[in-house]
């Protein structure tokens, strides 16, 4: 809730912003339109995450741009935004997001679903199963252990690719929906503080997801923007594409 | 091309449209934004039509507003808008549409697939198959089959719903782009004016995709906004959806 949390009213590739107006908290970091990240001329834009970003997208085809293989959330809006706003632009345009993943999960297909495919702009959207899968039992991890493998991620990332612009989510849980309770707090909001620390060090744009799904609480409940507490609905994944858009220009 | 056409240059509700300025055609017959559907608390938005709207819908459940439910194309781009913008006004969002279908097949499920459901906005997007049907020897149909038939449709529509709001959108094909050569015109035009003046007998708002894609490959080839002539890319999708909402406010 710092004066670096910008809210952009108008924003040139904003998605059903205008009527949202002050309720609305966007990526941070975004305190004029030159921190933004441009985007070019044969740029490369990945996606990569677990099954938020997945969102069921069809795995068996390596094709960019593909309607199939881009999910049914927020990537692929916000990739059709990205398509049609930038037509002219030679774009391509990847979601490598795999259901259930966490940190280790991209770690260990990160030179295939990533480097190779050498992009651009990176977005990441990493850390619920980290902790959901501690809570539940099958995964030995904690918030330290999260933040030591994902700098050693991005360390590899930028290594490899040093010109990289990174885009990082923050990890999101909406209370009272399904599986996620009271209980989830304060222990997930470790993972979230060690995400932006990381956004923060890596120079990455962050994306404050909670606190978007905070807000959209005031326009309907948490029900209606995710359908379990951690997966969104429709209306969920066109307000985090909304939100990730926000981030370019 | 008559100056019924206008071009809405800064709509509150058009996706990545800032960019794209003056090369889109949009919906007609909105020459004011008091001709634009207003979107009201509890409306019932049904999308009905062929592939293009079905777009690999989930087909085995009937509830609103499920992302699976609503497919990848325009119609699940313009659904999250709505969902997102109009979070608090309790939409009840459907797509109904079903590969293959000729304007006989959406009479023969509109009891179940349009009048039960009670849109109170009701977009139609249907015709392409209707011609290219018949010209692939599928289907006796011709140009006044199909206006008489929609016509029909439109009338049982009404008197079953008298209130319900209209769209309806130009049937489209994009040349030289895989199943669509030169020899589609200008028949299929004919199909394209009998749709035109029933959306002006009908007083629907008509969505001139036909001119819209043509306007768009001005910025990219027809390969990059359809797959094949007749089916949207993801870039094509979201220049569907974004004139699609221009149709409201």
């Amino acid at each position: 809730m710092s004066n670096r949390r910008v809210f952009l009213k108008q924003s040139a590739l904003s998605v059903g912003a205008t009527l949202i107006g002050s309720s609305l908290l966007r990526a941070e970091d975004l305190s004029s339109k030159n921190s933004k990240i441009t985007i070019n001329s044969n740029d490369i834009i990945l996606f990569q995450g677990d099954s938020i970003t997945d969102a069921g997208r069809k795995k068996d085809t390596s094709t960019p741009n593909d309607i199939a293989a881009m999910g049914r959330g927020y990537a692929m809006i916000a990739a059709s935004v990205l398509l049609n706003k930038y037509a002219d632009k030679n774009l391509q345009i990847y979601n490598r997001g795999i259901s259930g993943h966490k940190v280790p999960q991209l770690d260990d297909r990160w030179q295939a679903d990533c480097l190779d495919i050498k992009p651009n702009i990176l977005s990441i959207l990493i850390g619920v199963n980290d902790y959901w899968h501690k809570r539940n039992g099958k995964y030995e991890g904690t918030a330290k252990i999260y933040g030591d493998q994902y700098r050693k991620l991005l360390d590899k990332t930028l290594t490899a690719l040093p010109q990289v612009k990174l885009i990082i989510g923050e990890p999101f849980a909406v209370k009272n929906v399904k599986h996620v309770d009271d209980s989830w707090f304060p222990e997930f909001a470790e993972y979230q503080k060690v995400a932006r620390d990381i956004a923060k060090e890596y120079k990455a744009l962050f994306i404050p997801y909670q606190s978007i799904f905070d807000a959209a609480e005031k326009r309907n409940s948490g029900a209606y923007w995710t359908t379990d507490g951690v997966h969104t609905s429709l209306a969920g994944a066109n307000l985090m594409a909304e939100s990730w858009l926000e981030c370019v220009k």
